[in-house]
Parts: structure tokens; C-alpha cells; sequence
């Protein structure tokens, strides 16, 4: 049987356990043209937050009574004639939180799980790692000698997006949530500097690490964190607004009363969504591959088991319990 | 003798009669190298609230104590062993707001005075102009077919900036306050449509008149207003921030909370200051002039008198009671 997770009603703020409710139904078949995929991970991103909204946005969002929109990678496991996909092929793509689908195979990818684990392609190697790529190099226009600071950097975005700016030659500091992900951030991950937001001012942290100021801010978080790094931007600053986690759940968006920052240093705010970027994927999963292999990028899955725990496993998305890629695994043998 | 506007204490909020005082001293005398300035008009700008702050910004604030900093133009009455001016020239600049000051001619530039009328080169031929002409073509990006909204649309920098638009091919959609100024924009300067904020649904208006959504959106005003146009941006719409006249005189800033919108539109909001193309400006009022000549370009001054009008004529700024650049002559005879 196929087990799925579908959107039950519009969450007002913060979803709750009713939000969505567990069906079963029979395993799909595979019509003509189609394969059935079998979903080993499911990828969980706070972009999730966003498509269960009634608004409009940069994707239709998921209608009450859908299956929940999410990224997967998984395995073909029936082939009616399809031209390029076989038995065994491995697809990452939007599979929504289901253990099993079929597919014409539109917004599917096949994938080498020889060349990296298949987590890796829900993470640096999928939307996330693209999302920091391409948000910091096209949007941050990264140049040698910025100093970077990334909100979220303990996050799947966030700790691609430093480690991209280091590997480029600018300085780095992070803000992220605890000392254990700090010390991470900048141990493991070789940030400059990490600004701990649950335990320091970070407008004093960005005044001591970026005593120049910022040229470039990657904000995956929104809110104050925002405000505090508008107020310390320097001339022809760019920020990457890629993310308000702090948000999402708010049924009143806080704006960045600090906006007239970019006036007084003539900088710009840009928004971003990677899927823009799709044709040059591949350009850049090369590039992150060998830095992977390179040892020049680390990183990491926080991997959790169990289509029933989506639940539980969404809210870390929120409550920052979690580290790197937040995953759910929904197979039992592997 | 010399009347001149001295600083007295910084405001809190709109500033009050007693946020200046005048002062009388002797007429000063050109040292070597200096020439003496009679004053003729003063212009009144947004911008000058910005300065009184003690806040960091793109210019020092102007300090307690000294003349209040103002834009000018006036004659050269005295020189002595000057490089450049002689008596009888007309020289625009950061003359403050008095009726004499001596300078080495930094910040001065010698105007033609048969060319345009003197007041035009502190509107149309000066900052507000040169603000509107940069601003919309360098940071707004216009391109032909583009829907283009400015707030402020009947003030010195907004009816510059919605005219030029027209002449660029766009379709432009001003926002100013009563039903004469919005006649005024539509019926004189040319705009496609105006939206009357004081007396109509911005946001209907908008949706009315941006079916389509908006391309380009110059902001004067900032606020609630600045909310519903990026409620509407199209996708890559550039957000010229220019000023934000609603929120200069309150203590606590309206940030903007649909700033997500240039995540979802992949839109950018970026700020300006028109200093940074001072090397271009003499193009750029070239084209303008020509522009004027033609008939394409209409521009039109509120002009006040008295130096010691200067509190009521300022808060024309902010109470919406002018039309066009507003200025202050302060010589009685010209």
C-alpha cells in the first residue's frame, strides 16, 4: 500500500498536527509513457511553509486535499514505456511526501547515486546547495575581500553559502542559534566567525565581526536578524533575500524597519528563487561536486525516519532542532 | 547685514518653530581665494529632515550651532583673487539657508542664467532633476513598455521622473494627494492615470491601473504605499528608493512587510542617492534641457518669499501643501 501525506486545511500561523492527515491508497501503476518511483528520502525545507498558502506566490500552492508538495529521491521500480527512464534509474524531483508515485517523468532528474549518497542530492547537490550557489555568486555578486555574513548558517542554505564565499576569498561570519551549531559553523565549516543569536546581541556581534561593515548579507531568516544587518551595511551593499524563516509562521510579516539603509549606502535587496536557475544546475553541481571531493565543502544531513513522523520532523524546520539538511527517510531497507 | 538659519537643537518627530533660531551677523567679507555669494532663492527638500538627524548617513548631519545646509542660488557680489568667478556670476550650490555666505567655490558650480530661469536650476536643472533622471533611468532600468508607478508624482523629483518615463515609452501611473494635483499630473505632465491617495484605495488603484502588475515602482513617499505597490511588483520589477517623506519625521520607521514580494517576483529594491553621478551630470541636464525646449519636459516651481518664512514654508514639505519644486526667494529684489 502507498501511504501519503495530504494538506487536510490552510494552517493560520504555525501548522498544526491536523493540518494534514495520512491516507492509503493502492500503489500507483505505471500508465503508458509513465514509471513508478519509489520515494527513498524526502527532502523538508521551511520553503514548504510558504506553498501551503491560499496566495500567490512563485508556485501555485498546494491545494487542500493534494498530496504535500516535496523534493525526492527514490528509486524506479515499474516502467511503462518510458523513454529515457529504467528499473533501478534513480530520480530525484518533486515526489510530495508519498512512498510511492508514477510519473510522466516531468521534473524528475536522473541521478548517479555511485557518485554521491543519494541525501547529498536532496542537499548540496539539489535545491538547497543550488539555492546557495547561485544566490550567492549571481545575486551576492561575491567578489574577493566581501565580508559575508549568512543568517542560518548552520542551515542546509546557509552552510553552502559561507563555505562558497570562503572557497572565493571573502571574509565570513555566520549567525546561527546555540553554541554547538556555532562552534560547528566555524570549526567544521571554517566561518570566520559565528554569532550566536539565542545567546548574544547580534548587533554587537555584527559591530565586532564586520567592524567595516557588510558587503554582502545572504538572509535565510528575516525579522530582527534583517535589521540588524541592514544597520551595518556598507556602500553598495548586496542582500540576497532568500528566506524569512522567522516568518513564515507569522500571521503578521514584520518589515525591515531598517530599509532606508539602502539608501544611505546605495544598496540593493534582491529576491531570489532557484529555480530560475535550473539550466545551469548541472554547471554547478559539477563545480560543488569537486569541492566536495576537494574537501573545500562540507556538509551535512540531519536524517530522520518515518513518513509518520513527518509532523514532528517539519516543526525542527522551525524550532532550529536540527542541522544541515533536514531529511526524512521512508524506506526501511536500503 | 546677514540673517542665516542656525540649528538650534535636533528634532524629535517634526520639528517644531523652536528646532531653528536666526541669527544677524555682518555680511562676510571674501578672504583671498573666496568669493562672497548674495543668495537669491533657497530650495526646500525632503532630504534636509534626513540631515538634522545625528544618524549616520550619506552626508554629515548638519551640527547644532551651524547654518542649516541647504541648497542655493545666487550671485557673486564680492571676489577676491578667485580662480574661476568673478563678480556678477551665478553660482548654484550649498549656499545654506542666509542671505550671504563667502566660499572657495567647493560644491559651486557657475550656472547660465540666460539659459533657464534661476529657479530651474534648483529644480529640473538641479538635484530633484538630476535625482529623477538617474534614478529612473540608471536605477529603475526603464525599457519601452514598461508599467511604471511613482509616488510623489506632482513633486519636484516624482513629476520629473514620470515624464521622462513617458518619453522613455513606458505606460506611467502617478500617486499624489487631491483630485487638483493628480489633474495636474495626468492633464499637464502627461502621466496615463494618477491615483488620488488621499481620497481613493490605493491598492484598487493600482490593481486598476497596473493590471499586469508593476515593472518599475519610484518610491518618495515610503509607508503604506510602498506596501501595496510591492504587493503588485511583476516579476524582476526594480524598486527605486529615493525617499520616504510618510516616515521622516516619525521616531519609529515603517518597515516595509511585503518586502517579501521581491523574493517571490525575484524583484530588487535598491537605493539611491544622486550625489554618486555628479560626473554626469552636465549630460544629463543637457537632455533635460532639451527635453524642456521641446515642450516634453514640463516643470513648475511653488516659490515662497522671506528668509523668515523659512519654518512654514518647510513644512509645505511634509503637509503636502505645494505643488512642484518649492523654493524660497529671499531677496526682494531680483
Amino acid at each position: 500500500m502507498n501511504k501519503k501525506l495530504i494538506l487536510a486545511k490552510r494552517p493560520v500561523g504555525m501548522p498544526t498536527e491536523d493540518t494534514w492527515e495520512f491516507q492509503t491508497s493502492e500503489i500507483p501503476k505505471a500508465e503508458k509513457g509513465q514509471v513508478v518511483v519509489k520515494t527513498h528520502y524526502i527532502s523538508l525545507d521551511p520553503a514548504m511553509r510558504g506553498w501551503m498558502n491560499a496566495a500567490r506566490s512563485y508556485i501555485p500552492p498546494v491545494e487542500i486535499g493534494d498530496v504535500m508538495r516535496a523534493g525526492t529521491i527514490g528509486e524506479v521500480i515499474e516502467v511503462n514505456d518510458h523513454p529515457h527512464f529504467k528499473v533501478g534509474d534513480v530520480l530525484s524531483g518533486w515526489g510530495g511526501v508519498q512512498q510511492y508515485f508514477a510519473t510522466d517523468g516531468e521534473g524528475q532528474f536522473k541521478v548517479d547515486p555511485n557518485l554521491a549518497p543519494m541525501t547529498k542530492y536532496l542537499g548540496t547537490l539539489g535545491m538547497p546547495g543550488m539555492t546557495a550557489y547561485f544566490g550567492i555568486t549571481e545575486v551576492g555578486k561575491i567578489k574577493e575581500g566581501d565580508r559575508v555574513l549568512v543568517s542560518g548558517a548552520a542551515g542546509a542554505v546557509g552552510s553552502v553559502v559561507g563555505q562558497i564565499a570562503k572557497i572565493k576569498g571573502c571574509e565570513v561570519v555566520g549567525i546561527a542559534g546555540g553554541p554547538e551549531k556555532c562552534s560547528y559553523v566555524v570549526n567544521e565549516l571554517g566561518f570566520d566567525a559565528c554569532i550566536d543569536y539565542k545567546n548574544e546581541s547580534v548587533a554587537r556581534g555584527i559591530k565586532e565581526h564586520c567592524p567595516k561593515g557588510i558587503d554582502v548579507y545572504f538572509d535565510n531568516v528575516g525579522g530582527e536578524i534583517l535589521d540588524h544587518a541592514l544597520a551595518r551595511l556598507r556602500r553598495h551593499a548586496r542582500v540576497v533575500i532568500c528566506g524569512a524563516i522567522s516568518q513564515y509562521n507569522d500571521t503578521q510579516i514584520q518589515g525591515p524597519k531598517n530599509y532606508l539603509s539602502l539608501l544611505v549606502n546605495r544598496a540593493t535587496m534582491q529576491g531570489m528563487v532557484v529555480f530560475d536557475y535550473a539550466s545551469k544546475y548541472r554547471e554547478a553541481g559539477m563545480q560543488m561536486g569537486m569541492w566536495m571531493m576537494e574537501g573545500k565543502l562540507k556538509t551535512e544531513e540531519d536524517v530522520y525516519e518515518g513518513i509518520e513522523n513527518f509532523y514532528e520532523t517539519f516543526l525542527r524546520l522551525f524550532n532550529g532542532d536540527k542541522r544541515g539538511k533536514l531529511l526524512l527517510k521512508i524506506i526501511e531497507d536500503e
